[in-house]
């Protein structure tokens, strides 16, 4: 029988949103967005979206007019009562009320602010401007929607059985991975797939597979819509976007070396366990654990987001012994460029000298490598950065050069306040 | 929206049938029906089960009392009225009222008869018995039904993930063969994979992927019920069981020779051009086309169902040259065992000597080979036969001595009557 009442339901929407609610986004954006609501309200940042594969170009890919059609739908969003309910009530990280009361009317009041789109090349110039905790708000759906939108663009080009087998080959492969996963003894493995996901509901699917194919060893994602309607842990702790804009607003030499470990101690006043987990690539691994107080020492871990994850791992390790920290009742998180291979050999080599875990991303939520002609589908590594703080640019360093960012002059004095020297090149594959 | 209607009808079905119609069958049944309808309609046969392949314990994977369910759906339907109409009005092989208004009448008021069903060393024993042209209709629901309940039987133990996974992979496959073939220039290709297809819509799956990726190369499908649903060319011509019987109603030696001759001496008084094709190799092709009266060389085509495709076209190709016949001008339908490579490598051969044509079955709906743990899903060899008429046996000795069956007395009369010697030995996959 058909349901005549949701056909023409469905024929009434104007658009197919991307975004269909303001919690589809990374948990930590919405824990690091209620720390600068309670320590930096009124800072005026400016995030900016950067393509880095410069031959995905977005511009000639995606309508213009979509494009805004979806970015202007996220603004019409607000919190919904359900959602609102959720985070009010709902246990993160073991903790009642982690957001709180002052936090929560200030959120479901919001709206996000305007955007500035304009074409350069082939690609968009996306910015957002405006005070810091709206603004943040923006990263993953702005994310979200180009990424999806993409997608979109190439499987408007594809038969309805070229799209069935897409999706079942799409569906193999995921399917084939966890299945190698769930060999590995003691896995702990999140979803963090969603800024660069292929689509919500190819998400969703990924991390019901993950659910129903790893148990326990999968512990969470990091999308609060879906871990509110999988009814599972939400998990996230902080970005590069905290020490960057912090470095940002330094006035001096010294202050900028101690902006790292200022926005810190905040973190530190506000949380505990496994919130407390250590960023510490913004401006160079080595030199932020040499020159690191050791409260942070004590941290309950530390997650790795650049460079050679091993060697990472195996600096952190020398680091809490030298401070007269046990290695093995430290989390160490890995959370880049990961697929199964180099989770199978991180695992291997850190189970039992650490607490290994595993944020993955991209290859989870778009491994479409291959699967489209031409290559069409295959994830690309688009980012949507702070680019600016009360007008002064902000500087990324990280392990690895090709994820630098910031005006020359200003990444030079970086390096220097921070001591960085040589760095070893790492392709960006997502 | 919930379609609450429709989820209460689906919960009202007692069982789900497996086959909902009378022509969810091979168009060369019905063809078959009215021939024998008209000219041996008191024939007494019984048709029974066989399953080659003896390491399939079917009587244990099936449960007795669903398969019954089943058989019993099937003695519950008729010819609906659209179906009947889709019979009457429709062109079949370019030609209308292809059935006469008395065999329709007929098959309007036809209920199929009693069937007799017992278990043995693992197996079901599945009996017939009764006139020709009701009893003969059992064939394929009989053989669709025990694939299907086969495959229900080990898809229970499967979990979501697992299924969507499973059909994800068994579409990729199939496409992947679609694309393939359709490299090839010239193809001319139909769907015969009723019989042991996987499932009623798993068939109705593989017809519209042929459809939507081999466009004009695919001519049809042998199941009526999906050439009246997907509005495709119903194809097929005729089967082992014409000779079969015919010859075992033979009374002498002599009679036993031409009976094979005798009953596609009917045909060509019923049937021209594209359904003038011969089926030589009931008691071996060699003898079968070296005894044939000319009449039959000047038949539109042959079909090649056993032993080695090639050097059987090849004997064929000699056989019209030898008769003053034009090759290029004849059809020669390959039907058995085949998949891509060697529909691939036949048709390499073949085209342009001849008109090759393929009929592809069980690899085409039911090559789920390694797709479920322990090859629990792989096709099997099963078929359904007339194996006694008028209380004499038949025998079928084809280009295969595997394929063989009969009372070993009788097949080596049979040998001696059609000069039938060696045979090489291949084994049969499905």
């Amino acid at each position: 029988m058909v349901d005549i009442a949701s056909r023409v339901h469905n024929h009434n929407w104007k658009i197919d949103p991307i975004i269909r609610s303001l919690i589809d986004t990374d948990f930590y954006k919405l824990l690091m967005c209620q720390s600068i609501f309670r320590n930096r309200p009124d800072t005026r940042v400016t995030f900016s979206l950067i393509n880095r594969s410069k031959d995905v170009r977005l511009a000639e890919l995606v309508d213009e007019g979509e494009l805004r059609e979806q970015l202007d739908h996220v603004r019409s969003l607000s919190l919904t009562r359900g959602e609102s309910t959720w985070m009010r009530g709902n246990t993160f990280y073991g903790k009642r009320q982690m957001f709180r009361p002052d936090f929560m009317e200030w959120f479901e009041n919001l709206r996000l602010p305007p955007y500035v789109l304009e074409k350069r090349d082939g690609q968009y110039e996306l910015t957002f401007e405006g005070a810091w905790p709206e603004v943040m708000l923006w990263e993953i759906p702005a994310l979200a929607i180009l990424m999806e939108l993409r997608s979109r663009a190439v499987l408007q080009t594809m038969g309805k059985f070229e799209l069935e087998v897409l999706y079942a080959r799409a569906m193999t492969r995921v399917w084939d991975k966890v299945q190698r996963l769930r060999k590995i003894p003691g896995l702990k493995i999140a979803d963090f797939g969603t800024r660069r996901r292929h689509s919500f509901l190819w998400q969703d699917w990924c991390v019901q597979a993950m659910t129903e194919g790893l148990g326990d060893a999968f512990i969470g994602t990091s999308n609060c819509r879906i871990a509110m309607r999988r009814d599972l842990e939400a998990v996230g702790t902080n970005a590069h976007e905290l020490p960057m804009v912090f470095a940002a607003l330094a006035e001096t030499d010294e202050e900028l070396a101690q902006a790292p470990y200022k926005v810190l101690a905040d973190w530190h006043e506000e949380h505990d366990g496994n919130l407390r987990i250590i960023l510490p690539d913004t401006y160079g691994t080595e030199g932020f654990l040499k020159r690191a107080p050791d409260w942070l020492a004590g941290w309950t871990g530390i997650r790795i987001d650049s460079g050679d994850p091993a060697s990472a791992a195996e600096v952190a390790i020398r680091w809490w012994q030298e401070r007269g920290e046990d290695p093995r009742q430290k989390l160490v998180i890995f959370s880049d460029g990961l697929d199964v291979e180099n989770i199978e050999e991180l695992h291997a080599q850190f189970a039992g000298r650490v607490k290994a875990s595993f944020g993955w991303g991209t290859l989870l939520t778009n491994d479409f490598r291959g699967l489209a002609p031409g290559d069409s589908l295959a994830p690309f590594s688009l980012v949507c950065k702070a680019v600016s703080a009360n007008g002064k640019p902000t500087v990324k360093l990280s392990d690895n050069p090709m994820k630098a960012m910031g005006p020359a002059a200003e990444v030079a004095r970086y390096k220097r306040v921070f001591g960085v020297g040589e760095q070893a090149a790492m392709e960006v594959v997502v």
